[in-house]
């Protein structure tokens, strides 16, 4: 799969094999132009960040006849990362670009029956999580947050609609849970289903919906999309997204993970960034200046230039950076201060959005 | 287990053997002699139509503190029977003599996920099964219903507290539950230990929570026992009954089934009663009255006069009637209709209250 333009996102995950494995279908240059011709330009399209897809021309046709909404989501089991928050603000452009409603849902209920973390402290990073969403800017006027605890009075009844559809051996297959998976990790996707067809019980007409997510929810909407045509309800289209590498490098699995204790939090402060992404991002450099001058960087594998290529949207400015690490002439360092100042400005004006959040929570739960 | 008294309910099933396979205690006669003093007198006790209990001794310690609470449910596929109806009334006189609240839970999401049935089905069969239940005449000021699906937003929250201490593993054992169950089914149980601490929940101060239930029940509760203590609440206590035979005689599950069409069902118009017993109720008389009056009848495995054993409380003209029965003064024709009869006296009442339950409602519904 090895591509060498600068806004291909590399790593050890192979996502052309992804594609076949999953069923999707590649946004291909002729969807990508209508796409383009029709929403707009967005760099996580041109540059593949968001790459793979289900039945989105059909959700574009859906958007005509005004029945399009958006539906994505959050599992709140600690801080917001970077990895998080690029998936969103490609939801939050889609939602701009399309001006139709997204439920975004929080799987508190997730979390509690995956995590070793007490129900409390789920419900403490629901309500974080909550402000660093409302923080990107999604349009208070349409986008409507469904709590899977909070909520399921309204979502409980429809998830059993879908458990009934689904055998323990789906769901085996699926997730590879086993016997010892406690049973509301076993019953847990019939809940991920439901936003993909609540709409259309609210307001009592068939609404179509569309899934922007990382690619490693898929196996979710998989079974979502076998099983609510079952309840008479079209197939979820979806657009999957690659993932952001982890500070360390592409780890065997890709995916930033907050786990690692390497990841950027949407609450960091400037210098916890530059602090991070000095000392942990895994550098193309040389190991001498001299060395580098005379040999050039790799940006391919060198994640502070990964990480520019989902956050410069400036192609003309990423080439700049790409050429000029490539030549030698811009060292790990300055490469690296380059990132830092790109996440410093959006967090700060984040972390300012966020104060506001505080008092806008009722306007986004449903 | 053979026992010769009128009052003991016969059928293939051995009690005994059950009260061991289950670890449940029989209520012996120093229990007995207990709670008759403490609550008075019950038929449902005096013949061991509820038979067996776990920590009833506690419960009523727990009484006097004022901590205890019943907890008891219906799951709404069909009409309410008299099999259903046994129970309650015995929780009726349990919550009139211990002066306490009642938790009701309508399990409308396991009849859903169980059967093959649609929603509204359930939901209609929900409706109709709590107009039976209010009829029967529980306390309006103390009884809660507890619909699974309208109180998921406080049951759901607290169930998967419960799931998440709860593997496939424990409910393949205790259910028999497989590969091909839905995940729903797999998860239901969850839902089913809610009741037994909600309340704990609700009030805010450690509840302790009395069960009586039929015997089927019990793997449900034995789970409930070992979860609950592990999120800080105390053991339920339950006491558990005998089936009421069906009509057909003792089957080899020896419970009545509204499955096999011959049940009498709380909604039954007088006629109806009256053919149903006259048809099906399997008779322990002979075949012609001329050898009736000289042999005669089998009351041991009479159904009628098994189901007098249940609902006629008086014990001399149950006894007297078992005599009659046994010497072939009382033909197998007069014997039904004395059950008839009470049946009837019953239902008449029943469906009277079950008219003015309509209006009622609201104040059942927590």
């Amino acid at each position: 799969m090895a591509t060498i333009t600068p806004w291909e996102v590399k790593g050890n995950i192979d996502y052309d094999r992804l594609i076949k494995d999953f069923g999707l279908s590649k946004i291909d240059n002729k969807l990508l132009k209508e796409l383009t011709s029709k929403l707009g330009d967005s760099h996580f399209l041109r540059r593949e960040i968001f790459f793979a897809h289900r039945d989105l021309e059909k959700a574009l046709k859906e958007h005509e006849k005004e029945n399009l909404f958006l539906y994505t989501g959050c599992g709140p089991s600690g801080p917001i990362h970077m990895g998080h928050a690029m998936v969103w603000m490609f939801t939050k452009w889609l939602q701009d670009k399309l001006d139709c409603e997204l439920w975004f849902q929080f799987t508190d209920d997730e979390k509690f029956l995956f995590k070793d973390k007490t129900y409390d402290e789920i419900q403490k990073w629901t309500h974080e999580n909550m402000l660093d969403v409302i923080a990107l800017g999604f349009n208070p006027e349409k986008t409507h947050f469904l709590i899977d605890t909070k909520h399921a009075g309204l979502m409980y009844p429809e998830a059993i609609k879908v458990a009934k559809k689904l055998t323990f051996s789906n769901v085996k297959g699926a997730f590879g849970l086993g016997n010892n998976n406690n049973v509301g990790q076993i019953f847990y996707t019939a809940m991920q289903a439901v936003p993909a067809f609540l709409p259309s019980v609210i307001y009592k007409k068939k609404m179509f919906c569309l899934i922007p997510h990382a690619i490693d929810q898929d196996p979710h909407f998989r079974l979502t999309r076998d099983i609510i045509p079952k309840l008479g309800y079209d197939k979820p289209a979806s657009i999957q997204s690659r993932f952001l590498p982890g500070l360390a490098g592409m780890q065997s699995d890709g995916k930033m993970s907050s786990s690692t204790g390497q990841a950027i939090y949407l609450t960091d402060d400037a210098k916890t960034v530059r602090k991070k992404i000095m000392k942990y991002a895994f550098s193309g450099g040389k190991d001498t200046v001299e060395e580098h001058r005379k040999l050039g960087g790799n940006p391919d594998i060198d994640v502070a230039f990964q990480w520019l290529v989902f956050f410069e949207e400036d192609d003309k400015k990423l080439q700049e950076i790409y050429d000029n690490y490539k030549s030698g002439k811009l060292l790990s360092g300055e490469l690296k201060q380059i990132l830092v100042d790109k996440l410093n400005e959006f967090l700060v004006e984040h972390q300012k959005r966020r104060e506001k959040a505080k008092t806008m929570l009722d306007k986004f739960i449903y």
